[in-house]
């Protein structure tokens, strides 16, 4: 049947505006991301992750006593019910992380009594403050519970970022590591309609609970084309293995009709203003642990890999967020099956943000149900004849 | 901030063609549902549920043979790995079903070896395969667990409906009781892009895997907009409680601008076709029970609700798929939490072909990531103001 009839097509919503939003804007040809009307970059240098968070779900940068007051919301709620433990517990081993992350959340949701206020912005609200308080803890604990290690409680004396790296490595970080990592949840937390925010709102359209949509937003974030990617690239420098290798890479991606993890991007026609900021990064991390090959591999691949795509193919290629969010976390110690989960206890944030809006925002008409169209292009078939076959066949 | 903004608006992609496809038209105007060429009334009278399965993901009925054999392979699977009954053992009692449903698919895919296949289209329909056969049985077993009796296990000599029908009840459904359930599944089974199934497609549309995927959908359907819409018609049924409160009850609703649970939809433009089907099969199964006090109120609501919002909406309402199969399930004696579950025991065939469609459907270009564009209608903030106030207040 399907031989004879028209070929698929879908363009992905590519350049099709299908919302107005207050949180946060890509401009893609200027290489420019602003969250609520800040630049990303003055964030990065300027601003915490908290103030950050605070930013995204309270429309505004929040003053000293709002500050302190989230962040002592944020580290009331960080534990996990002891059921979550147990439940993890029963995990195999070998799961890859972002599907223990879906399951985690979907199942904290079991443990919210907010979940049960249907339609209220309160209960949507503090939902998901415990939900970014408690991503961390729950994937700090799966690692330690995969590698065979006892959970680190979460210490309300940490920040966010500082709290995060000593219940992953089992000991406090240093300001300088705190900061970096800090800045990495700076720079990931927003990027309006991306495949995994859009995923949550459509989800938060059919008045589904935060967690329901969350759930639903780490499940695409974990796609190879979207969040999965910055452990992808971490696996190319790994095949690369030396600045030597590059060039032969190359060729043979451009080749086989290959691509270059990291490289090109769904907006950006210019280079990611997060992977400007995350290239000294990498180079100074790499430095601190005295390793300085995958950033070493990074630079000089993204320089070759652009005047190759210029000279074969005529095209203009960009370094995205993952290309050096890559070496960055390597040499920061944390595994490579790891990356992507980081980068949703950072998204985390806008997700929320998303779905507040989705649900919430003052509009008229009221946000609607994502329901697109779809044309037919399949046969259609007389109903006496099918059925006829179709019993005759049994 | 936000006062001086531009209205949010968002109109839910309504009337926007985004992709053609090959499972399944709806059409509005004619209220006709197909699935790849088959309509769906005819497909309830002749066809069982593992044929539609068939149908959905090898696009064709299958024959005698080929329904043998997808049928082995279904019985063959449904079992849960006992570690997913621990998990489920951990979860509170009083944790909404689909929420429950949410976290179990999540957890399924820590379990299949498939996970780690990355494109490839056969570890994605085996995963598929797997899911629609252990979906019911992971629902089962929650039901069992929550109300403290012990999981039935899966009978490979029953067929997919009769076998769920066991494991949730713990006795063997009889002929008739077999047939209407599914009959329920077959018109259940797909609905071309609906909030649920786009939300499979979004997630799949970054290559996240399968179960990835689904978690999402199950999700979206928990919304109070989408499946969880015959929960919610059950309610009212209730709230209402006789034939005699229904004329008080619409025009509570209609004075408040309050709405009638299961009357409107997002595509149809007439009477859904599944409810036409769904009515009489309500009324027999009140009457196998004696109490059709359900299907008399739902009756007597839906004619009085038409000429209510006629008279004095000026606006024709339609019946919807779960107008009916709220007091048909009831009847039936499936728990009010359960509908929806339920809901997505059969959906699952639908997501499961639109997830090999979206990413294994030859189609030129190859379809591409999910990523609408929105416009930022938030303010602007110069960057030395911003974070000098920021840096400020900390």
């Amino acid at each position: 049947m399907a031989e004879e009839c028209k070929p698929i097509l879908n363009t992905g919503l590519r350049g099709v505006t299908i919302a107005s939003t207050r949180i946060s804007d890509v401009n893609g040809k200027e290489g420019k991301l602003v969250y609520r009307g800040y630049l990303v970059k003055d964030l990065a240098e300027g601003a915490s992750f908290e103030e950050v968070i605070y930013l995204l779900l309270y429309e505004k940068m929040p003053n000293r006593e709002e500050l302190a007051s989230l962040k002592a919301d944020l580290a009331a709620v960080r534990a996990l019910p002891g059921e979550i433990i147990s439940a993890l517990r029963t995990r195999p081993q070998d799961a890859l992380p972002m599907d223990i992350l879906q399951a985690g959340v979907a199942m904290l949701a079991h443990h919210d009594p907010d979940v049960h206020e249907e339609g209220s912005r309160d209960a949507a609200l503090r939902m998901g403050i415990r939900m970014i308080a408690k991503l961390p803890t729950l994937l700090a604990a799966w690692e330690r519970i995969r590698t065979g290690k006892s959970p680190v409680e979460p210490s309300p004396d940490l920040g966010h970022a500082a709290n995060f790296l000593h219940m992953m490595n089992g000991e406090v970080p240093d300001e300088e590591l705190t900061r970096f990592f800090d800045t990495c949840l700076v720079l990931h937390a927003e990027h309006s309609f991306n495949a995994s925010t859009f995923a949550a709102r459509e989800i938060a359209s059919t008045r589904a609970h935060m967690y329901a949509a969350v759930a639903g937003a780490v499940g695409s974030l974990s796609g190879a084309l979207h969040g999965g990617a910055n452990t992808r690239v971490m696996n190319m420098l790994m095949k690369i293995g030396s600045v030597d290798a590059i060039d032969d890479y190359i060729r043979n991606e451009i080749e086989t009709g290959g691509k270059i993890m990291g490289l090109g991007h769904a907006v950006y026609k210019v280079d990611d203003p997060r992977a400007l900021i995350l290239a000294p990064m990498s180079e100074k991390m790499g430095k601190r642990v005295g390793e300085t090959r995958w950033y070493d591999i990074s630079e000089a691949l993204e320089k070759k890999a652009k005047a190759a795509f210029r000279k074969h193919k005529d095209m203009d290629i960009f370094v995205n967020v993952d290309f050096y969010s890559a070496s960055l976390y390597h040499s920061m110690g944390i595994p490579r099956d790891q990356f992507t989960p980081i980068f949703a206890i950072s998204r985390i944030a806008g997700w929320v943000a998303h779905v507040l809006e989705e649900q919430f925002a003052e509009a008229a008409p009221k946000p609607m149900l994502y329901r697109p169209e779809s044309e037919y292009v399949g046969d259609y078939c007389g109903p006496e004849e099918c059925i006829l076959e179709s019993i005759d066949k049994r």
